[in-house]
């Protein structure tokens, strides 16, 4: 697998060999296991999958509000642990903040979770 | 995807479909995020790949104690915390317990994050 790339507040996605064919170092065992607390949410898997499965995998923050029936700054909390975890990225469009899947971060968790 | 089977302790692993199809409804959420909270700490990530990666997917928890340097009790209880989630199956032989990958379970949940 390629070395993986210091990005700002993006942890690098792929970490590892899949599970099944080696033991975990302990600092790639820290850094899946924050990915996966970033995703072990009920909220977060929703929100996320509602972004995921919408159009150019793309949504406005507008939209994330009413299907969960939480509070915005909820909402919002949530996003953000998302996104500084790698698997969404925001950009400011007017009033609104849209969120936009980052496409490699979930398959790369499935690739360690799971030999290819 | 099939229907899961109701195995005792072992929650069903194929929940939904990706999230990446269409957003993930209240109570899928809330088993997949159990499932990724029992993946989601280092120590548990290590055992499961050390067991994962072992010939025939099988360890002995006499040879889980050493390579983390945790306490036995910790061991346990981490080892207990994946049994229950459906990530291993254990068989007592003798003095000493023997945990087994259990093989659907990584490759449901990376089914989930991911579409085939």
């Amino acid at each position: 697998m390629p070395a993986s790339l210091p990005l700002l507040d993006v942890p690098a996605a792929v970490c590892c060999a899949p599970l099944t064919r080696e033991p975990l170092g302990p600092e790639d065992a820290e850094n899946l296991a924050s990915q996966l607390k970033a995703l072990a949410d009920p909220a977060r898997l929703r929100l996320l999958s509602i972004v995921a499965s919408s159009p150019d995998q793309e949504a406005c923050v507008c939209d994330l509000i009413e299907p969960l029936g939480l509070a915005q700054p909820t909402v919002s909390h949530h996003l953000k642990v998302l996104t500084r975890a790698g698997f969404l990225s925001r950009s400011q469009r007017g009033t609104w903040a849209y969120y936009r899947l980052q496409p490699e971060a979930l398959p790369s968790i499935a690739a360690v979770l799971t030999a290819p």
